[in-house]
């Protein structure tokens, strides 16, 4: 018996989801058909995270176990060669009692902004396209508020899975601005880094869209803290659409994720 | 009754091609939808280039005509709230008797090609990826024996619409290397422009599957003049996927394509 967690990247376009279903076409039911043939065997995997649909990744996670005789290297470049919109990056073979989920640490999601007069067709999958001026400054001044252990009840939506706490940690948020002077471009990048021992349904997206709001001057920067101590859904911004979003990277190493976001973690 | 010309830019992934299908999406139909229904009467666009399944477009144009109430300015503004993958960037007024692809001089076509070792799914239907790596330099000579009046039966494929002539001009053929040396990057975009007075059924996309065959070395540069002299589609290259083609620009204006191709046209 071998236990293998694979990373994962996708283009969350023309899937419904992460998780499988019965009639439209998922990252998961799309990975268990591929894999269950390469392995000759029926294979169910865990994945990580369960991420809407348009939600993009660049490493998700998710662990299988079976008895099969192909060599685990092989694994990659053979589902690689079958799939189109996903690319299995690595195969690692792990101890039996590993669990791609619940061993998880820690997540990091990416959320792409552009800020331009004029839509991008080709970009409509991939950026959140916003044409009124952002305030990137008052951005970076309301994302520290949600830095830290804070309960997170005014940023989670409805029809997600019922959740024991709204308690999370955020380690790091950070808003990093890619306008380049030098170019003769009127859009500007925004990428949105967040950190977090775990999310709750739509959190990145809802704090996305909060931020946001704080850029374009509907909100002030300071009404943050009064948002997250209203724990009230209501008080909160607007939900960013998904196709902005990435997962990036799922954190099972305690030490690496302290470097990663310079913060203490119990 | 007027007479309207409308520059184009789609994302190909998702239609069947320009022309108008009975049952597949197309961006002709999808154009003619919108605007019968913003004009209030049904329309039906002359386009200058029917482009292939999966090829894009920065700068197609169209043109119609009609008696219509609204105001030229606001069919662009209109269209574009209704359009999703193709987004029209201009609108003119032209006399009664200019017909968008009889009274095209030249066109200019992109291509975009990615030297990578490692596939990017994110990029898969923007641009063709080489995982073996280019001679730019090899490609660039190569390139020159292109430029001006040949026959290119050699680089037209079948299935087109008979032509009475394979005779055509190429102005200009430039293969920009935008390798960024700063960056750990590893991969390397190439971009082909192409500027002609007409293009036989994809030979755009055979001169650059021909030009990459000199880019890994399967030809020789010089070979080129000997497959252009041979006339026969069995000596050139292979034909490069729609995924990496943009038609950029349609000329009207003499002057200026003399100015863009620095070529004499008469």
């Amino acid at each position: 018996m071998k236990n293998i967690l694979l990373t994962i990247e996708y283009d969350g376009t023309n899937f419904s989801g992460w998780q499988k279903q019965l009639k439209e076409r998922s990252v998961q039911g799309e990975l268990e058909r591929v894999l269950s043939f390469i392995c000759n065997q029926s294979i169910k995997i865990n994945g990580t995270s369960r991420t809407d649909a348009g939600v993009h990744a660049y490493g998700q996670r998710a662990s299988f176990k079976g008895n099969f005789g192909i060599p685990v290297n092989r694994i990659q470049i053979a589902a690689n060669n079958l799939l189109e919109d996903i690319y299995i990056t690595e195969v690692n073979e792990m101890p039996l009692d590993f669990h791609a989920r619940f061993d998880a640490l820690g997540k990091k999601y990416i959320y792409k902004i552009i800020n331009t007069e004029r839509v991008d067709i080709f970009k409509r999958n991939y950026y959140y396209q916003i044409p009124k001026k952002l305030d990137v400054k008052a951005m970076q001044a309301a994302a520290c508020f949600f830095i830290g252990t804070h309960d997170f009840k005014s940023f989670q939506a409805s029809g997600g899975k019922e959740m024991e706490t709204t308690v999370r940690t955020i380690y790091d948020l950070k808003i990093i601005d890619e306008f380049k002077k030098n170019e003769e471009c009127t859009s500007r990048n925004i990428r949105i880094e967040i950190i977090g021992d775990g999310f709750l349904y739509n959190m990145v997206r809802i704090i996305t869209g909060t931020l946001i709001d704080v850029g374009v001057g509907k909100l002030d920067a300071e009404e943050v803290l009064n948002i997250i101590e209203g724990k009230d859904r209501q008080r909160a911004g607007h939900t960013a659409p998904p196709q902005g979003l990435y997962l990036a990277e799922v954190y099972y190493d305690k030490q690496y994720l302290n470097e990663t976001s310079n913060q203490l973690i119990d």
